[in-house]
C-alpha cells in the first residue's frame, strides 16, 4: 500500500467511482463533494459498478477545499465549466511539489490546472466510461471504465499544433518525474482494481476520447436521443461517422495520428454500448452549462490554426451553443 | 384578360394565393383541393395578404385531377413529396401543348413533372414568400411574396453539372417557345397584382433561393426556432451563415455564379423578415414529410457530383432524416 494520499475534486460518476475503489482498496481519499457532502457524511458512498458493487460507509468527505490535508495526487473530476474555481481548489488540497491528474473531458483542459499549480505538475487522462451519479453519493458504473492517462506537456497546446512527437521530448525531458509519478499511480490504480493504462502520448489518447465525445456527447443533445437511439438510425450513424472522420482529420493535421481503424471501431463499441445519456445531455436536461468549449471549442481552435476547419463539428458546436443560450 | 386557364394542383400557402390573385384579377383558375375541397366548395378562399386581403365565395374547386378542363398553365404548388401522384395528376389538368410552372422548393424538383408531360413543356420558378394557410380554404401571406421564373432546360440536370451558360441555350434552342410563354405568364401574374420576374437563369435562381432554404428551413427544424429566435442568437446566426457560404460554393462548384453579396443579404431579409415558421418546420410538427431530398438531398448530390460535399448542410440533412425517421 502506497502512502499516496488523493484529493478528488469532485466526486461525481467519475470522481467517486475511481475515488471509491481507491478508498476501498485502503488508501487515503479525500472527497469534495458539493450538494451530497450532507448526505455523503452521514450515509457514506454507495457504488454500484460492473466491476463489483461496494459500500463504504465512512469516507473522508469534505464540503470545501480548505478542510483539507495537503495531497500527493488530486484528481480532477469536475466538469470543465467550472474550471474557473481551480484557483481556490488546488492550492490547499495539492501539496508542495504533488500532481494533478486531470481526467476531464476535451481537449486543453490541463491548461486552466497548470496556470494554478504549474506546468510541471500536470498528468492529463481520459476516462472511457458509462458511469452516473443516480443519487447522493450513489454512483452507477454500467459499462468500459479504462483510464489512460499520462503525463501532460505545454508543447501540446502550442498554437502552432506542434504534435507531441512520439513522446521524446516527455522521456528526456524536464518531465522524467511525471514519468515516474504516472507509473506508481497507475500501480495504486491497478491494484484498486482500476482498469488503467499509462501513455506516454497523451494528445493521442485525447483526440481518439473526443472521436467519440464529439459525435455522441453532440448528437444526443442536438438530437435529444440517447446512444441506442442514435444507434438505431442510419442517418443518424452516418452522421456520427462523418463527424469521427472529420475529427479523425482534424487529429491528423495537428500531427496526432490516432489508428484509422478507430473510425470503425467508435461506432462498433457505441453499437454494442449499453443505452446510455452522455454527461452532456446529462447537462442539456438538467440546464447545467455544457462542456462545449472543451470538447468543441478547443479542437476546432487547434485544427483551424492547423489549416483545417472541421465544418462538420463547427455545425453541431454552433447548435449546442445555441441550445444551452435557451437556458443560460 | 388572357384566355389562359390556369390549374392550380395544391391549394395551400403558396397556390391559394397567387392562384386566388389570377382568379380575382378574371383569369379562369382551377383549383385542386385535398382536405379542403368541402370547405372550400361552400366557403370559397379567403386571403389576408400584405398586397390587400379579399375573399372569393365562388371558386373553380375540385376534389381530384379527372374532374379539371385541360388548361393551358399547371402551376404546381404542392410539396414535392407528392411528385408521386404527378402521373396521375397532370394528365387529365394540362392540355396538350399547355405548360407546367412548377414551383416547388429544392432542386431538380421539375425533373419528376418533365417525366410526365416531357422535358420541353417545364417552367420553374421560386417562390420568395412568407405564406401560411391558416384554416381551410384561408391563407394568411405575411411578408415578402416575389416569384421568379423561367424556362426549365434538362440541361440543368446534367450531372456533370453543366452549368446554364448564360441562358444562351434557351434563348437560342428548341425552347424558344418557353420563353414568350414565360413573358405571357408573367403579364397574367404582373397584372393580377402578383410580383413576378422572368428568368433566364433559372438555375441561379433555385440555387439563390436554396441559400436560404437549406438553412432557415433545416434550423427551424433542427433547432425548434422560428426565424426570430435563429436571428437573436449570435451562434444560430453564425451557423446560418456557414450554411449559407457552403451553398454558395456548392453553386458556384456547380458553374452557378449567385453573386456574393447575396450572403450577407440572406441573414439581412431574415433579420427584417416578420417572425415565421418555415414551410418545413411546419411540415415537421404536424408530422408531415419533410422536403428533405428537393432542398438538401439533390443539391449535396450536384454539388458533390461537382467535387464539393457541402460537409455543414450534410450534417443538416441527417439531422433532419434522423427527426423525421421518428415520426415517418
Amino acid at each position: 500500500m502506497s502512502r499516496r494520499r488523493y484529493a478528488i475534486i469532485g466526486s461525481g460518476a467519475l470522481g467517486g467511482l475511481y475515488g471509491g475503489m481507491l478508498a476501498r482498496a485502503g488508501h487515503e481519499v479525500h472527497f469534495l463533494l458539493n450538494s451530497d457532502y450532507q448526505y455523503v457524511q452521514q450515509h457514506g458512498l454507495k457504488v454500484e459498478s460492473v466491476w463489483g458493487d461496494f459500500h463504504l460507509p465512512d469516507v473522508n468527505a469534505h464540503s470545501n477545499a480548505e478542510s483539507f490535508p495537503a495531497c500527493d495526487v488530486t484528481i480532477l473530476a469536475l466538469k470543465s465549466t467550472n474550471n474557473h474555481l481551480l484557483g481556490r481548489l488546488l492550492p490547499p488540497t495539492t501539496r508542495e511539489g504533488g500532481v494533478v491528474l486531470c481526467l476531464q473531458n476535451g481537449l486543453d483542459v490541463e491548461r486552466d490546472a497548470a496556470s494554478v499549480v504549474g506546468e510541471d505538475r500536470l498528468l492529463g487522462g481520459c476516462c472511457f466510461l458509462c458511469s452516473n451519479k443516480v443519487g447522493p453519493g450513489h454512483i452507477r458504473h454500467l459499462d468500459q471504465g479504462r483510464i489512460v492517462f499520462g503525463p501532460w506537456s505545454p508543447v501540446l497546446g502550442d498554437s502552432d499544433c506542434t504534435p507531441h512527437a512520439g513522446g521524446n521530448k516527455i522521456a528526456g525531458g524536464i518531465s522524467q518525474g511525471l514519468n515516474s509519478i504516472s507509473e506508481e499511480i497507475c500501480n495504486d490504480l491497478v491494484s484498486s482494481g482500476i482498469d488503467a493504462k499509462v501513455t506516454e502520448d497523451l494528445a493521442e489518447t485525447r483526440w481518439r476520447k473526443l472521436m467519440w465525445n464529439i459525435p455522441f456527447n453532440g448528437l444526443s443533445v442536438v438530437l435529444n436521443a440517447s446512444t441506442q437511439e442514435i444507434m438505431n438510425s442510419p442517418a443518424a450513424v452516418d452522421l456520427a461517422r462523418q463527424l469521427i472522420v472529420e475529427v479523425h482529420q482534424g487529429a491528423a493535421e495537428c500531427g496526432v495520428n490516432v489508428p484509422e481503424m478507430m473510425i470503425e471501431k467508435m461506432i462498433e463499441v457505441t453499437r454494442d454500448m449499453v443505452p446510455y445519456d452522455s454527461s452532456m445531455r446529462l447537462d442539456y436536461l438538467a440546464k447545467r452549462p455544457m462542456e462545449i468549449q472543451a470538447i468543441f471549442g478547443n479542437p476546432i481552435r487547434r485544427a483551424t490554426e492547423a489549416g483545417f476547419e472541421m465544418p462538420s463539428v463547427q455545425v453541431i458546436k454552433r447548435q449546442l451553443e445555441f441550445l444551452q443560450s435557451r437556458y443560460l
